[in-house]
């Protein structure tokens, strides 16, 4: 259930996508630590060198957290250098609920972790964050030490970041990021993250509320719900049970709605197959600052109401 | 001569930096196409297999333009990938001169070509351009179909083009780019180029102009000018002749003139040593819209009164 980046990484650094390896995950979508250590043994088994866990918190489609602890008992046994993707949700670790900021438990034991401020921090598109806990590690994997750019004899040479990145040139994000908490404070981030947190659980609570209309397609972690809405010819919905006419007619619900609410300029909400499941909406709650209640309430209405008219 | 970004894309790519070959240039700093052949039949005759060569329209250092023609005449014959750097000079493609625009001669050739309208165009930083001249390339290479962002059967699947990109989400820099050229027209982005361009030329005046105080330490092509401030210690500068100790004490010259205009906050121009002559300042003229040229005048007078008075 990973961000499909790692795929990407894989190719782009001449890894190869055939040498990254999918670690089942459970229900929820986290990463099953016996899976990992399984995987971890075969690959030994089979003369390959594992050497990367990559690790998600918040995964893109549920927003599950994988059990960061377990994960790092096995990268501890084996030296497997561990990555943790928080792109989505290392912002729990701004919540002012402890319960939220736990998901990350664990996590500080990575050697990396990643966290894109624009997601859930209402940040500009590209403001990103990579921490790593070995200092010199940027500058020894990225610098080259151009010397028209970079000559060590300039004044103030020692503030000269661009040799530590993999693209030199940038905007200046992490100013916006460090001024819009100067401003908003430690409370005014974990009021963001909890908005958007508290607006998944209403949306959560109104679908299991609908009698049938509604159904969850996926246990809710963080600020993910996944969901189908069920025409009222297709009562009661229960994905196991259904059949391959029952199965093919609902997945062409979600693309249906969301093309009339597109149309009409109502909502653009995303929809996916997974699991052999049939296609379901997915909605998310990133930086959602003006977003409430009755909005939600709303959307869910246009929904049935579009959906029961088809 | 070509931009540390091929270096960075070879460590990066898994290609590794030892097998990225320097092809030898002339004084301008452009690619010898002769040296190209040889360096192909070294390392074929070594058994490695060469694929890509690297051209640069506009090199970083002195704005040198390879010879495009010549370059993919070898491509041609051996069968290798073109990529044309334009990220700095292709932009003279805008130029309302012929002679400028002629420094491209050869680079349509090029199976992709990069293109910084950030640089010389005044756009914002990382707007930036990949043409290709292979269709499909771009999904081809990049493309890895997550079925929770790229859903083939939603409403004008066809618009999106995140799928395509290394890195998906991003800002959206063409449009800016598009905004400004309906804004300004050709004729609009042909008098910033050559405004730029005429800056270089009036600057290398006044270097060549100045009765040995200043001497070119590079021929010009573009819109860089590298040149030396010579204190009267030192005159008459010729850096082949320049026995150790004045190349020693060449090269603190310009560092201590930076600074001091920097304390100062005259001007913060680059300085670099190259080819083994002593640190020159290197001044380049991006988007300098509202740069005149008696603000240059203004600036050599800062430099000459600063370095006399060392």
């Amino acid at each position: 259930q990973s961000h499909y980046s790692y795929k990407k990484a894989a190719m782009l650094c001449g890894i190869g996508s055939d040498n990254l390896v999918a670690v089942p995950c459970d229900e929820t979508g986290a990463m099953i630590p016996s899976e990992l250590e399984a995987a971890v043994g075969e690959a030994l088994a089979s003369g390959a060198l594992p050497f990367f866990v990559g690790a998600t918190a918040g995964t893109t489609v549920t927003g599950a957290f994988d059990p960061f602890h377990e994960i790092a008992d096995v990268c501890e046994r084996h030296g497997l250098y561990m990555h943790v993707d928080g792109a989505w949700g290392a912002a729990v670790l701004l919540s002012g609920r402890g319960d939220r900021r736990a998901l990350m438990d664990g996590a500080e034991r990575a050697d990396s972790l990643t966290w894109n401020a624009h997601k859930l921090m209402g940040m500009p598109l590209q403001c990103s964050a990579f921490l790593t806990a070995t200092p010199g590690a940027l500058e020894a994997c990225n610098g080259t030490r151009a010397s028209y750019l970079f000559q060590p004899d300039k004044l103030h040479a020692e503030y000269d970041l661009g040799d530590k990145t993999i693209q030199c040139g940038r905007r200046a994000d992490a100013y916006k990021l460090w001024m819009t908490w100067k401003a908003l404070g430690d409370a005014g981030f974990a009021a963001r993250v909890d908005h958007c947190c508290d607006l998944a659980e209403h949306f959560e609570r109104r679908v299991r509320g609908s009698g049938g209309a509604f159904v969850m397609a996926k246990p809710r972690t963080f600020a993910n719900v996944c969901f189908w809405y069920v025409p009222p010819s297709l009562r009661p919905w229960d994905p196991a049970a259904a059949g391959e006419e029952a199965r093919r007619r609902m997945a062409s619900v979600a693309p249906a709605i969301k093309a009339k609410m597109q149309r009409r300029g109502l909502a653009m909400i995303g929809f996916q197959p997974l699991d052999g499941m049939p296609n379901f909406f997915r909605i998310v709650f990133p930086s959602c600052l003006n977003t409430t209640k009755a909005d939600l309430d709303r959307l869910l209405d246009a929904i049935e109401e579009i959906g029961s008219n088809q």
